[in-house]
């Protein structure tokens, strides 16, 4: 009986049990915005595997110990990114692995995806899983349980991804929306909904001008901050966060008014053009409500930092995680 | 090199091989609507496997051979997807395996998924992989090879998933669809981009109304038409299709008018209360232009037709395509 109650608090202080056995969880907001205070930034590590640019000497040693090229892919993708998390999990609050770089590799790929959430996870960050899920009803409710909940098979419950949170896309409307809340609620996870998105062409739908006044990320905006309106925890945010793309800052000023309870995710800095002054209307004053992602730039910065070979490419990205904490201080 | 001709030739009458190599691939619209006539339906029979509804006899036959509770949900899923294979193949040209209903099951389901696909396609079935993915630039581009092309790994080039063609979200708008149009014309294969959905809250965006006038569904619709206007095949259509729910028949009509050269994914039809009539306006008045999806009303028909038990779910689901063919041709 002693052992069972240290379990079920172990798992509550890893926030891994959800309120169907009565335990309230944690809301993801607060948990985020602690890891945020604890580590002293708000950058979030990319981890976007790409084969061509993984250093040599670690995917010759997978192909020698795997002859299956997806399954040696998957070795050499899972020990590259243990290196990046062992060189900046000191540093930033979380991480976020782009999943279709891994679902390139099949099946191996997504063993990958899940041991690199583990790995990732058992150094203490939160991992935004980026999926840019959305289906509806049933089918979004199994994306949920894939990725921010349990999967009952068998008799077993047992979690199939396990992230910590994960991106979704709203084209389909609340009913899209609902099932990933009601996870979030009773796993203690979180979502970012996509609003305004960093790409070039991302006016083509979110930039349209309504009728009844205001244009498509605005609403889209105030959907979010509906959505979320519910479940705001002790830090003031809630765990409906959205994605606001860098390269756009005088919308992020805009959003950021819209849904003063949401975390943004903040892809764009970096590789895509996006910089200090970029990010800054997307957090408060008071520098709470925002996460800012960079990939490229920080994983694969030991091929533009002459400093640092290929062997270095841990060290390199712990060197651009600290120079980009420096560069986010200014604002 | 006559062996090397024959093998070429074999590819390309499988439509397995690029433009890279200088061969033309024939337009997926073309082999979609060939595909059509010679089964004589436009049904399209979704995969959605659940766990609690795939018959005991399979799953506890997993259970014996599989210790791990994902491993046997996997082979549990393969077992009943081709039973359901085999008995439809003769009776309609595709089949949509949803893949939510394999992620949840982590990297053994995506197995699964692969296997399925590769099953249906043995059996001349085209594959629509209902993944609903959706990112930019880089990222587009990895899932458009993951589900509709190669992945070029330690000098060899080899498909993930490689389906027929694959559905698509639109909110990031054209740098989100540009990488999957590119890996269409390349393998000769097709996307589905939602522009209606069937879900009650389809409306939260897609019905917005626009400044310059019309609705958010009737831009997208315009959008996908743009998308897809340099690629019409010798049928009168082309690869970039649309999803367009069988609950909003008014909508229907006026994106048929908006999109003449698209094929319509058209699900809702039975379980979602769409019917035959409501169908109707997807098509044109030649009765080309759609496929109807149908999952859970084919796939596990016999937990409704007393005539069949659990270990018939195969005859029941055949029944099932042939009642809804019949419906069908009512129209």
């Amino acid at each position: 009986m002693k052992k069972i109650r240290q379990k079920l608090k172990d798992l509550f202080q890893t926030h891994r049990i959800g309120q169907a056995n009565n335990i309230i969880m944690k809301n993801f907001a607060d948990r985020l915005n602690e890891a945020i205070k604890a580590k002293g930034s708000a950058i979030c590590v990319g981890l976007d595997p790409r084969m061509n640019q993984i250093p040599e000497h670690i995917t010759e040693a997978a192909a020698k110990e795997h002859k299956d090229p997806f399954v040696a892919a998957a070795a050499a993708i899972i020990e590259f990114n243990k290196g990046i998390i062992d060189a900046v999990h000191e540093l930033v609050p979380c991480v976020k692995p782009q999943v279709a770089f891994y679902e390139i590799f099949g099946a191996p790929g997504m063993q990958a995806y899940k041991e690199t959430i583990d790995y990732a996870q058992s150094k203490d960050l939160i991992v935004i899983a980026d999926c840019k899920r959305n289906d509806i009803g049933s089918t979004a409710k199994a994306y949920a349980d894939a990725y921010l909940g349990m999967t009952d098979v068998y008799g077993e419950s047992r979690a199939a991804f396990d992230a910590d949170a994960l991106t979704v896309t709203p084209y389909l409307g609340y009913d899209g929306i609902k099932p990933f809340i009601e996870n979030c609620k009773e796993f203690g996870k979180g979502i970012f909904v996509l609003v305004k998105t960093s790409n070039p062409s991302s006016g083509d739908l979110q930039d349209l001008e309504l009728k009844e006044g205001g244009q498509m990320f605005e609403i889209m905006g105030q959907l979010v901050d509906s959505w979320g309106a519910n479940d705001i925890g002790e830090s003031g945010y809630n765990f409906v966060g959205a994605v606001v793309g860098a390269t756009y800052p005088e919308q992020a000023k805009k959003l950021r008014e819209i849904m003063p309870n949401a975390i943004f995710l903040v892809p764009g800095y970096g590789a895509q053009g996006g910089g200090a002054e970029d990010v800054k209307p997307c957090f408060k004053e008071d520098g709470t409500g925002a996460i800012v992602n960079s990939s490229r730039g920080i994983t694969f910065a030991y091929e533009k930092d002459e400093n640092y070979g290929p062997k270095e490419y841990a060290e390199a990205a712990r060197a651009a995680v600290e120079a980009m904490k420096k560069d986010l201080s200014k604002i």
